[in-house]
Formats: structure tokens, C-alpha cells, sequence
């Protein structure tokens, strides 16, 4: 079998999101987005897929736009939806077409090879990860077996944590400690077996007027008002950014591991991971990265040989695709290190199911009191990550990734 | 899809193998042996196989037997052949009735929980990488793609080096250093792209008497006839065992490095990493291993973190099947550690044509001068490592593990 083509097909959707400088996200007006679906087309007929953004940018409003203020107004569009996408596409096309869709080891070792100098592609790195998982989709589709059971499966469904969006100045929104915690008391209804905080950024650094620098202190509050919120027996983890410096971070640390917290994400820049050695040498909580470091399944080897982690963390577009998370995790297995996932979707949620050492948690969001996560995207039939009452989200059985596609919603919405 | 069955069928088969108290192989008389094949039966009626010992040990004689003294008497059963393959199949059949054979990370979990004590399971090492083998068969047949192609393809054709026998005291066998550089000659006109040696072992240890203990300078005598025999440019391995101290392995490497070999193997007890760890950074030629040395990945790991070897090793039995030796392959992937895989089948094979990152040769045979590796064993219909006239090994595109039976030769010849 072989490759004969590779499409975009770029579609527009309704969004009740909007992006700040830094790249998160946040409630806005309703407005016009898009997303993009990638085939990979082989000769004999079998396509694979994948969405960019999969379904994690989907929620739908859940409230009064009008009696809003300060809403953000850039609309957010992923990395690989807009022009970029199809530059890049059109670039690896070439690399793709007459090679066996099946050898996913060499095409990703040609386009490897053209990260080196970015070979004039932009999002390269997305693009990587994003042919990846469209392949794996292809070959479960030919095999008639979800990714998961290609992979090996351990397991069909997983414990989800519901991850907060970053703090904002909205009221009744995310914008003090006590609407954490109000927040954090219906997401425990709603039936998630852990909670994550994203908690606040700098003051008027976007659209977005947040209010409040970000303080240690206020993170501790938030984090508190959460913990007496849910009760003792709550998972909470933290991703305080990258803002801090280490004696802030250790001192946030310290509280955390008061308030019976798991784990602390990202508090410092990545970059300098003689910051995160110190950290967790000195924090008895564990300390979990990187995410935003460059240098995919490598810099993830030297965050675990240099002890900069307890527990590692790796994404499908963080290291590459599903084949290179998998290795990583696989790595980590021997290892004896836990590695949690980063960001949700069909492609972790697959790569999730057949780990055997944890991963424990599958990161369902991003979350906020104005949007409802539990709404099926409207080009889907049914939602990529079902999450039972008792915050198990379920595997799909269906072949390859397990999209389930509403095609009548794309035709009508297509851009181009 | 369910498990509901696994059957072991054993039957008889001509060999000219024997023996050695350590498990090494010589050529015997012509005696009767037997080989096992494991079923993996589901409810769909899909089935998975896997062959013990899968082809390597099934030459077929070409010398005259009367002219020759001192045969092995001891047949070779390869672990798993005998009636402790079925004592372990029987323990291990509740396990594994009932489950999802795609499921392969739970079924690896709860195997090796048997491990801890052994689980009353004889051999059950072996056991959990023939299991793992089955089912990567049975999800290739399902799907109707090899397995290399499941783990995602990388090449389709691997250079194989011709993998030289444990050497004897059989006239024009490989008794002395010219009988090793006569038969490197006749290997290097086959085509092969490497010669690996075993040299001898101890006098009288076993059935097989072997003259002479084993000798660095004699090592070293045979290492200088094959180079001869060869030239400069054929690459050169050496699998020493693992009688030598420290000073004596050191002395071989230096002579080696001269002759240009490229790598040194097993040439002391590999239960001491302290001895490996010394060696490495002594030697300039790399150093491979562990082989033989308990523990799968974690004791490859502890390896590489500590420079006892240079090169990895592993192979589909030695970690726990092809599940487990990916998982291996991909953490030398990461550290950039080449990895080379212990002993030849289509397990093996499969997964090397999935490897990124070297993993460089294919181990074929063992060889001897009184031995033709190029006989189709008669319960295949084609082989399982057709090698080329230019010494490449070509991976099978039929579904599975690519095993092409010959069922009537297997039920004219079943044993129970």
C-alpha cells in the first residue's frame, strides 16, 4: 500500500474561546473559529485521520456573553489550523507520497531529518506529531482494531482529572480563590476523580485584563479554597506556569504538600532545568516535567537522569506523535518513573489505554464555570472522550483513532 | 475477541544438533528431536503461532557421520520443546482464558506477577516472550499485516552476519584456527556481511570433547585465521563466552582492536557488571551485552547508565518477547545506544525491520562446516530468513509472523 495524497480540509466552527499572549486559553464571545481534519490517502483506498486540536477546544458556552466584561477577544486557533498548516503540509507532502503508510518508523526518521535546519516548514514539530497519529488512525482503520489494541491494550477505561483553565478577572468566573473553589465543588459533583489548577498570570499582558500579578500567596489561596471545597480525599494537582523563581516555587511547594497536593507542574521556565533539579531535591511533593521544553523523548531522559522530576510528563504533540510517546513512555516504564500525559484527546486517550505503567490520569479539559466540556463537538456523532458519572472516560472500540464524523457538518462548513 | 484456548502441538523432527553441558550446540549423529508449536485460539476463530525455537536450530546435515569420533550424544530440546513446555502451558492457560488477545500489556502484567516466585511455572521466562510472540502473530493475522509492519516499518531487508558455532575437536569442523578461517571463506563467498566466532570452551566439560581449554592466544589465533581468510574490509565479531578474568578479556580486546573487530562479546560472567564496567572504559573496541544476564530491560538499563557496555544486547527470549524487546530497542533509541539482537527467527526479525535505530545485523544460525543453514526445515514451506546472494535477509510480508506451514509434515509427525 502507499500513499497518494495527503488533504486539509479546513472547517469552520463556532468558538466561545479566545487566547492570550502566552497561549491560554480563556472564555470569549461567541465568535468564528476553524479546525482542520488531515487525510492521509493510500492508493488502495484506506484514509487516515486526524483533527488538529482534536476535540479538547470544543466546549460550548454556557452563559450570558452581554453581562460580561474584559471577555478576550483573539480567537483561538490551534497551532496547524490556520495557513501555516497547509504550507507545511504542502511540504511534507513530498516526503510522504509512495511511501507504505505502515512505516511509520521511516517517515518519521525523513521528517526528523528536517527539523534540523526546519527545512523551510513551519510547526514542523506539530506536523510530525500530526502525520503520526493520522497514520496510526489509517492502521487500525486496515486492521479493523482501535490504536489502543494495535499499541496493546492494558486497559479501556481511565480516571479522568478535570483541568481548570488559568485564572481571569471574569465574575463569577475564575477570578478569586473562592471561585476556584465553587468551580471546584461542581466539577466533584460532576463526578472527576481529581482536579487541576491553572492559576493566574501577569496583570494586562494580553486582551485578557487579568487582575493580580501572579503571587505565591494567591495560588496558595486558590489552592486552598479548593482543597476545603472538595474535601480531604481529592487528587489536586497545580500547573503554576513557568513565572517563579525557585525560592517562590519551593515556597509554593511547601504549602502544597500541606494541602495534601500530588504533584507540581511548570512552576519555572523549563529551559533551565538546574532550577527543577534544585526543586525537587528539596520538595518531598513530587515535581512532574517537563512539557514545554524542547528536545522531545531526550530532554525528557535527561530531566529523569538528573532527577529534575519525580514524575514525567510528555504529550502526543509535545514528543512527536503516538510512536515517540510511546517510546518515551516506554522508557519511563523501565525506568520505574510515572509519566502523566499532557493534554487530552483521541491520540492520548489511545496512548493512555495501552501504557502499562501509570500514567494514572487522563487530563480532561481545559475547563472553566462559563463552558460546557460535556457538549459533543458538532462535527463529531459522539464525543472523543465519554466521561461516566464516575469519572472513568472510555476508550472508543471503534477502529483506528475512533472518530466518530458528523461529514454533513464538514461539507456545509468547509473554509476553502 | 476472547481467548479460549492455547494448545501446544509437538512433533518429532530430524536433527544433527547436539548438546553441551553449558547449552552449547554441535553438530551430533543424525537422532530424532521434537519441536513445539503454540496455538492461541479466540472465540472468532482467529489464531495466533509461534514455534519454539522458532528456525534456528534446524540445519540439515552434510558431512558423512561414520567418519566422525566424538559426537555430542546429547539432542538438543530447546527451553519450551519439552515436557516442561506443557506443565507451563497448563499453568498459564486460566490466565490467559477469557482475555482480549489484543490486550497484550495486561497479559505481560500478569504473567510477570507470576514471576515473583515463580508461580509453580517452569521456564516461565521463555513462557511469557513464546505467549507474547502468539499473540503479535495473531494480531498480525487479524489485521493481515506483518508485524513489523503493526510495530511500524522501517526497512524491509537486514544484512545478516553469519554467526559461527562454539568450536570442537571435530577434524575439518572447528577444531583449530584454520578450520575457522576456511569456513569464514566458504561464508564470506555465501554472501554473508559479517562473521561473528564463538570460540572453545573447557576440555571434558561436557559430552562433546573438546581438546584444549579455552586460551586467549588461541582465541586470538582463530580471530587472526578469519581475518586473513577475509580480508580487512568483512566485519568481525566475537562471542568469547564468559570464562575470562578481567586481565585475560583485556588482553583479547587489545589483540582484537588491532584485527579490527568490532565488537567483543560475553567474554566474562555477566553477573558482575563491575567486571564489564572496567572492561568498557579500558577497551577501545565496543563492548555488547548483557546476553545472558537476568533482569530484561531494568538490568539493560543499569547497563547503559553505568558504560558496561558500549552496545546493547537483547533478544525476544531474553527480555520477555517482542513487546518487551520494542520497549528495550526504543530506551537505546533515546540514549542513543545501539542495540543488537541476540539469536535469529521471525521474531526477531520482525522487530529489527521495525528499528529506527541500529540494530545493524541479523544474527543468522548457528553455522558449522558440517551444517547447511539454507535447507527449508520441512515444516515450513518457505523459509523463515531467506538470505540473498548479497546478505540480506528479507522480512515477510505474509500476515503475522509470516510463518508459511507445512501442515501435513506436522501431522504425519506429532507426538500425543
Amino acid at each position: 500500500m502507499k500513499i497518494v495524497d495527503v488533504n486539509v480540509t479546513r472547517f469552520k466552527k463556532k468558538t466561545w474561546l479566545g487566547v492570550d499572549k502566552d497561549g491560554h486559553m480563556h472564555p470569549s464571545k461567541e465568535k468564528i473559529s476553524q479546525t482542520a481534519l488531515i487525510e492521509i490517502v493510500t492508493d488502495d483506498g484506506f484514509v487516515g485521520r486526524y483533527f488538529t486540536a482534536d476535540n479538547y477546544l470544543t466546549p460550548s458556552a454556557r452563559y450570558d456573553e452581554n453581562t460580561l466584561t474584559n471577555l478576550c477577544s483573539g480567537s483561538y486557533i490551534p497551532a496547524g489550523t490556520g495557513d501555516s498548516l497547509r504550507d507545511a503540509i504542502r511540504k511534507v507532502r513530498p516526503v510522504l507520497i509512495g511511501e507504505d503508510p505502515f512505516c511509520r518508523e521511516r517517515i518519521y526518521r525523513k521528517l526528523f531529518r528536517m527539523q534540523r535546519l526546519g527545512g523551510s516548514v513551519p510547526i514542523l514539530d506539530e506536523i510530525i506529531g500530526i502525520i503520526d497519529c493520522a497514520l496510526w488512525d489509517l492502521a487500525g482503520r486496515y486492521a479493523n482494531l482501535p490504536v489502543y489494541k494495535l499499541l496493546g491494550g492494558h486497559r479501556a477505561r481511565i480516571p479522568a482529572y478535570g483541568s481548570i483553565m488559568a485564572g481571569d478577572n471574569y465574575q463569577s468566573g475564575l477570578a478569586t480563590p473562592e471561585d476556584y473553589g465553587e468551580y471546584a465543588k461542581h466539577l466533584k459533583e460532576r463526578g472527576y476523580q481529581g482536579i487541576k489548577l491553572h492559576t493566574w498570570m501577569e496583570e494586562n499582558w494580553s486582551d485578557c485584563v487579568i487582575s493580580g500579578k501572579p503571587a505565591v500567596e494567591r495560588d496558595i489561596e486558590a489552592c486552598r479554597a479548593v482543597r476545603e471545597a472538595v474535601g480531604e480525599e481529592m487528587p489536586l494537582f497545580i500547573d503554576a506556569f513557568h513565572d517563579y523563581n525557585r525560592f517562590e516555587a519551593l515556597k509554593l511547594g511547601r504549602e502544597l504538600e500541606k494541602l495534601r497536593f500530588e504533584w507540581i507542574e511548570e512552576p519555572m521556565d523549563e529551559y533551565n532545568m538546574e532550577d527543577y533539579k534544585w526543586l525537587a531535591r528539596e520538595l518531598d511533593i513530587p515535581v512532574i516535567g517537563p512539557e514545554t521544553a524542547k528536545g522531545k523523548s531526550q530532554t525528557r531522559l535527561q530531566w529523569i537522569l538528573n532527577g529534575a522530576c519525580d514524575i514525567c510528563r510528555a504529550g502526543v504533540m509535545d514528543v512527536g506523535g503516538i510512536t515517540q510517546l510511546m517510546k518515551t513512555i516506554h522508557m519511563c516504564e523501565i525506568f520505574g518513573i510515572p509519566v502523566e500525559l499532557h493534554s487530552p484527546g483521541a491520540a492520548t486517550l489511545h496512548t493512555m489505554a495501552a501504557m502499562m505503567i501509570p500514567g494514572r490520569y487522563y487530563e480532561r479539559g481545559l475547563l472553566h464555570p462559563f463552558l460546557d466540556y460535556d457538549v459533543t463537538p458538532p462535527w463529531f456523532n459522539t464525543p472523543v472522550d465519554y466521561m461516566d458519572e464516575d469519572g472513568f472516560v472510555h476508550v472508543s472500540d471503534r477502529a483506528g483513532l475512533g472518530y466518530d464524523i458528523n461529514w454533513d457538518y464538514i461539507k456545509d462548513n468547509r473554509c476553502d
